[in-house]
């Protein structure tokens, strides 16, 4: 196979991981990195997912969202199949790399989950009491389903 | 080791996961959950880490954030060291569970991050041009770092 030519830096030590400028992001054992979608209105965390190091470089050129889906293991323009895509405003990285945080505008209807919710945080869990199988989770009753049958 | 009994649901099929109420996180290979801390008031995101089991219990019976650290291989309550620990006034997961939604109060002098800033996500990516080495990350100025030498 072909090398392809870096598209990061290389991880430096910590320091310049952390306080430096090099981006240099950390992807896992499988080649993925986790990457939060958050409203750039309104700062609501929308969707979580991976990308691989292709995603990546394509979300930074495009300004597009993409991701590697790991079940389908293959890669993702959010929204291409439901018309939501993701128009990325801004792009950040955590501290020690290993986090991207996208700032997003939505497309088509405004619904970021393949579930027709605006964000696919729509259940909230009980907090307070022991952890146990019985807790059950409560719908947002302000989140109301936007659209179904979407599938990406 | 003796079995400890079961503390979320088992996973169900993919619609009772997806629309149903139990819950029942979906741990990884490593047996962690990715967790985002968000700002309760504003939604900001603060930072990305990662639970286990016992992490997400604790979280939810002490409303305090508590995460598994993957360096120190170790539970953590955020916050132990630098005095600023998390209070956790909402939970929410996602479409399919292997993603957890912490809002959050910040204790102390509100910095999140153990490099002293409100948030981990600190500088930003450029955007709109070709993926490469000398790409450079830009530091946020509105985002002033607050305090250092912290450890958490």
């Amino acid at each position: 196979m072909p090398t392809s030519p870096p598209r990061f830096a290389p991880r430096g030590d910590h320091d310049a991981i952390e306080t430096g400028t090099d981006f240099a992001p950390k992807f896992d054992a499988d080649g993925l990195i986790v990457a939060i979608a958050a409203d750039a209105t309104t700062g609501e965390v929308l969707m979580v997912a991976h990308m691989n190091e292709e995603a990546l470089a394509r979300t930074i050129a495009t300004r597009s969202a993409w991701f590697f889906s790991r079940s389908r293991k293959k890669l993702w323009r959010k929204g291409e199949e439901s018309g939501n895509t993701l128009s990325v405003t801004e792009i950040r990285v955590d501290c020690d790399q290993d986090a991207i945080l996208l700032k997003v505008d939505i497309a088509g209807d405004a619904v970021a989950c393949h579930q027709g919710y605006r964000s696919c945080f729509y259940r909230t869990v009980p907090v307070g009491a022991e952890a146990k199988p019985s807790l059950k989770l409560s719908f947002d009753r302000e989140m109301r389903r936007i659209a179904s049958g979407k599938k990406d």
